[in-house]
């Protein structure tokens, strides 16, 4: 029979010696387990010898705690009566009615799903979602590029018909629309990526499963439809056994029918609001070197840069491709390239890699990154040979359907939301990712219905007016000569 | 003898199977007319069982009810004295003084106009003049385009002389500008279409009547000078019988001297601003699933979106065009062109098509489509024979007199203004837009003689400085080869 | 002995039929002189039966009442006892300390000046300074492309020396700055014109005087110094006889060096602050038609339209200048060129022509004409040759000693301040134009010297750095054919 | 025995005539002196008769009184108890939880840190540090240009390593990051210079100690570390013997490795937050003529103008140079050219100028004068070779790693930063700058990896896309040809 512990008993096994928590009702002793936590040491010892099941739970996929405890770690259970009562939890700011969201159908746009959702989750999931790095330069360039896009609607055209059925890499989709990999959604909502799973079998959208869900790659796929697409967004770590071990567990999942390499953030970028957020719940160490407090803080930081320990800043082409080549038997997709020479790199490097996703990580790697658009006319001015050798993909600041269409017409064959389906599921869960869908699905149809045209393939570039951008597209000298001579001189 | 209600008798049929409503003290039986009512039966239900009279008369020409329904669907008449008390309305926002509009002549600019007609029309009059799609980012480029045209004066020029007559199509006009198709006038003044009317003809100005018009066509020109000239919008309907039937109409009346046939919204635009006062104003479905919901938003909509029930959206240059030439004895004008694509294949329609319109339908269709200033500029840099076959017009965006300069420098032979003429007639009816023309014809004026010019023939790009937009102008792939390939190969 | 009349026996007499007014304590009946008050008949009858002299001092010069009318107008005196008590008079906002203006050595820069003027003049005055055509694009323009403009410093260059001296058409001024025609300067403050001549005495700095000056040119000109240098504005009457008194009395100035003909407003522009103002102390007309309504807005408007009346909106090179030439013994300098190919053709017409002033009345006439920077700019890239004939003078926008050193790099001869004089003397009479000439003249010395100039003369191109407005300047198609033709063939 | 004074005696003593001052509890006859200060009399004249000490000594280093005066000019000592109790101070403006300044680990950035500093110092540090020209153009766009240009993120490349090492003039630093001549650090925080010598030793950052710090040399130096850094600015002084004897004494220390001399300010420009400032905290005359209230500014100005008195503004290349390097052993390094024709005349000069700084003064010079990216830019443009002749350095602006990335890639070989040491400093002493440091180098560092950089050398113009910036370089004439040819001729 289980033991059963006082609170105040545990709450003595506060220190790196001795360091017990509480969660779920049980209690372990994690003291062996701190120099393992991916997330570092730092961060359980602010809750040892506490409940910390409300921290621990939205930020872990369920059983990850039984796969890294061993089974003496738990030491029994806790007796609920000697726990402190938690504080009074101030209601979530409702809106005006007072009565928690509005309806989902009453929203009209994506900014205003976010309005709904800021006001819903709490200020530690805002920050989560909302940060991106330094100044947040791109974070907003990436949304103002599209708006200095003009479109040019033809007329006298039957636009009766309007479908916005595509396939990527030879799978059918309902859109052209895919969730990128955003970390945490439980933080938002309890649905979790399980309701965006949900929400995207409704619309026949693809999903991305981030390498940092919340939820097992198995819990969100549980109740995917026959066709569904998933992808499976992997950070290698530096110990490669984990990530061969994922990357085989991945192999068995048939509706993840793609692997993605996220190579835009080998080392996390500077996401001041997530920092500010955690500071400012974490008490502080007084006094010590600047040296010291660094480490503390590099240690600490957002719940972004906890999300990065132990991932591998050493990956190359030349080692880290053909390792994950031999560990997945699916399609390579490279995420994050910003250049048109890693475009161009990428595509001698079919047929492994079959697809890339050009992406800053929604600004949230490097503050005055170029917006995606930014690479899509950089390849389609130094190498646009890449577009028939890859399939391109797109994400970062789309917010109306008149945005999918321009990455369309630029020659991006699907676009990827991450912040707007978090933020659906921060304001109505899952339905409210599936108004986040249908908002852009009808968005999309009206702009291509009054742009003259039924189906996606038919975007070009045609249908859009770029001066503006053009203007802003770099021409300095091209890295291509360089590469392609390395390339020819090695192949 | 009619037989006399009692509202609460009226009150029980408020289903789709028994539906009835009170309209300007007659009971209707409008059941089986549900589906056959243009915006479509929702809005009807909504009022079922009730008094619809003011949500109905003020978007309603009279009339219109005795056309559509069978004359035993009047089962009698209301006993006023059962009616629910009307809500003591709240005034107007009135001005500071508290004593209503001020004098119309004491505004100094459309902008004090738009400002005084907000503060005196319905909220829901305002949302649908308002409002235009997406971000507005189109409405607002359409003026913000002409502020950044530098004009270019000359001096020592005998400037004593200026006169704003032109002709349009071979009618005489007092000035060059006219009043675009737009809907709904009655919903900001009673005057309605007909007082715009009143208005044009103590200017010369052009009007064309809006297919959506509050009022009969019959009705708007009564009053009309002999030598005034109206222009008649057409929406095609599905049911393209019920287009024949009013083309029959409009062919019989002989001060409309043309039929403008609309382009550029042949779906709805997404008019945010529209949809949210009519969701405030409606009770919402609970539940449901997104599609229904979806659907039913189609429904419901705005006033904007209302309008657009019974269009046709499958119209074609190749089977479009000749069923209106067959049922017109009228020049047609095509309004809504975008791309000089479209505007050169217009002038290979001659003779039936008479003239184009350029616009973006105020912002209310497509939104980062371009201002109509960028497709002059287009048809100047791509194909300028366009002005030797076609009288090119434009709207959108005009506010000053300047405007009106500019858009005649780049080629247009006249410029609409929409909103404007609406905003006079919500902010003092009949004197309002009277003082809206007297405005622009002032500034006109001044403008002219400050450029040295008499006459508006005179107006041309050397007066202007559009160094600005030339930057902006799309320079991507024409599709003008491609057109030309084919009218060459067809005719 | 002069009659004696009581107040209620004046009020009496205020129709078109008998209109009488109080003046300076003396009772003059000007209904014969209705017809022929520049301003109009409507402005005297606003003050009929009144005592106007607060509404007449500030805009007429002393003694031209006397002038305008015969010695028996004057009827006799008003008792002042009978007169109604004027209404406590709102003080002056004061600054924070409640005392009054500030001192002037304590404001820093000229924006500080205009500050410290808005509060202290009257309502009208304000309007009537700042008030700019319809938006203001063309007031804010002016300075901000001055901002646009960067300088190149050179280091390593003795700048212990640095002189503002210049001279323009023979004549040595102390610093390259004018005071261009600014109406109405006692509106301001009592010290009028004269106090502006006060303040350009202390710093050599040329004024030229308004045609529309409150005094006369002469109490202006009146304690000059032996070489202190004044032109004399012109507004060509449509009653030539009227400029033909006004050039012969001119003439006989010799302080006055020349003849400054006014040539971008020859009607007057739109200045809505101006008119809002006039409009807010007026009783309005009751209804009356809109065309009605309109003439009396005309006879009304600002202070600005009053002061056009009369004036020729007919001048043309051919006519009027050979007519000017005529008329006056002084060197001509044609004011408010917006284009080259006037700058050019003024080029043509030496000797007569001396010089020109590029402005364009200080974006009082015509809203989004270009600053008088883009036409120095229009010259040097069309017909450079201008500057070799022709001295060029620029006003417009000028605010700091940087944007005075920016204009002389691109040729101009001497620079224009209008508005800010006038702030100066509203600000702190006297004092307060000396201050902002001290200001512009250490601004524009500091800049020099940190350019490592030390002479206006040597300034240049190469210290600036124009590359942004070359993006905005005309490059349309050039008049200049046309003109060379034209003239060649004259010649 | 020294004589005791009463505060009463001393404060007779407030004349021209007869001038004493107290400070630091001692009374000194400054009479003599008043003429010979470099600040000027007035602002002793000020003090005359007071205690001066907290005026005078955060801006005077100490021991300079001891150099200046002559020991009978110490005429005793003051009671302390008849001085003036000083006035309650207000306290520092504390941070939300009312107690002092935040620990300096929870500051994210350095204008989180500004701000910190902005609460913290005195109104006139504040004003002196935060204060630039005129409008302060120039000011924003230094940090605006860093903004507008892009990073170009490489993947798929180890960034496990990364190195902030680099070596300047031969000497080697642990980041290439260096502290801009700053003046009077004391006014900020006691630590003064000193204190940010400190800082730098923690992190292999280079200080350049101004001429015009309020501690002397040795002071800033005494405990540096054996490889630290140091340069040294020379403000020539009218009196070359002063400038001479400090020479002497700074060709003493070792540890400062180079001399800096400033030229881009041989005039102060117009700080006016910081003459304001000072304007407040001064009587001002009453009247008099504006020359003479002119001189009387010119005497006062802000802090920044009182200490350039005494400065030289006749500097030559061919006579200050020669001059310069007759009197100093160690390598010259030039500041503040701002054209491309400069640093080619620099590069003219080698070997006594070793290198260059690109500076405008952090905008307190000239207003509207190009930031440093301009300068680098032209050089690029112009004559590249500069770079293979001298090192160039540059600063102004610098807010964040990004922009210390961007400087490097457009070829600078070090990046100084001014305002952000004093604030650093402002905000919490040594730790203040030590966290500016701090940030600076983590944010370069995460610059560094994600562009996928392992070494400072490697950075180059493939790795930023400048493209927005190019749109704005001058391209007019260069002085290059005039430059070459009179030195092809000199040499």
């Amino acid at each position: 029979m289980a033991k059963v512990f006082d609170a105040a008993e545990v709450e003595k096994h506060n220190t790196r010696e001795s360091c017990w928590v509480t969660l779920y009702g049980k209690v372990y002793d994690v003291t062996d387990f701190l120099d393992e936590h991916p997330g570092g040491a730092k961060v359980i010892l602010k809750l040892a010898g506490k409940d910390a099941t409300e921290e621990y739970d939205p930020i872990h996929p369920p059983g990850i705690l039984e796969e890294n405890l061993k089974p003496e770690a738990c030491l029994g259970t806790i007796n609920p009566d000697t726990l402190p009562k938690p504080e009074a939890q101030p209601e979530p700011a409702s809106t005006e009615e007072g009565q928690g969201p509005p309806p989902m159908e009453s929203l009209l746009n994506l900014d205003e799903i976010e309005q709904v959702a800021t006001k819903n989750v709490s200020k530690k999931a805002w920050a989560y979602y909302f940060s991106a790095s330094d100044d947040k330069v791109t974070k907003s360039f990436n949304t103002a590029i599209y708006r200095s896009i003009l479109l040019r609607p033809r007329v006298f055209i039957d636009c009766t018909r309007c479908d916005l059925d595509t396939s990527v890499l030879g799978h059918k989709l309902g859109m052209p629309i895919f969730v990128s990999p955003a970390a945490m959604a439980r933080l938002g909502h309890p649905a979790g990526e399980a309701g965006i799973a949900e929400a995207c079998r409704s619309f026949g959208a693809m999903q991305v499963i981030s390498n940092n869900a919340s939820m097992t790659p198995e819990q969100i796929i549980k109740d995917a439809a026959l066709d569904q697409v998933f992808g499976w967004q992997i950070y290698v770590q530096i110990d490669r056994k984990k990530s061969e071990a994922m990357l085989a567990r991945i192999n068995k999942l048939d509706a993840i029918k793609f692997i993605v390499l996220t190579l835009d953030a080998p080392v996390p970028g500077k996401r001041e609001d997530d920092e500010r957020s955690s500071n400012a719940s974490a008490p502080k160490p007084a006094g010590g070197s600047p040296e010291k407090q660094s480490e503390a803080g590099d240690a600490g930081g957002g719940v972004g840069k906890q999300l990065f320990a132990g991932t591998d800043p050493s990956l190359t082409w030349k080692e880290t491709l053909p390792w994950l080549a031999k560990h997945t038997n699916k399609p390579i997709i490279l995420k994050g390239l910003q250049a048109h020479e890693d475009a161009y790199i990428a595509s001698l490097h079919t047929p492994q890699v079959k697809g890339i996703i050009l992406s800053n990580h929604g600004g949230r790697a490097l503050d005055t990154a170029p917006p995606a658009v930014h690479t899509l006319m950089e390849i389609r001015k130094f190498c646009p040979e890449v577009f028939d050798k890859l399939e391109v993909w797109v994400d970062g600041g789309i917010r109306r359907g008149t945005d999918v269409v321009k990455a369309l017409c630029l020659g991006a064959k699907a676009v990827g939301v991450g912040r707007p389906a978090l933020w659906g599921l921060g304001a109505g869960g899952v339905d409210g990712v599936k108004r986040t869908f249908e908002i852009l699905a009808e968005e999309t149809k009206t702009c291509m219905r009054l742009l003259g045209v039924e189906r996606v393939e038919e975007l070009g570039p045609q249908h859009i007016n770029t001066r503006l951008a053009e203007q802003q597209i770099y021409d300095g000298p091209s890295g291509l000569e360089l590469v392609r001579g390395t390339f020819r001189a090695k192949l």
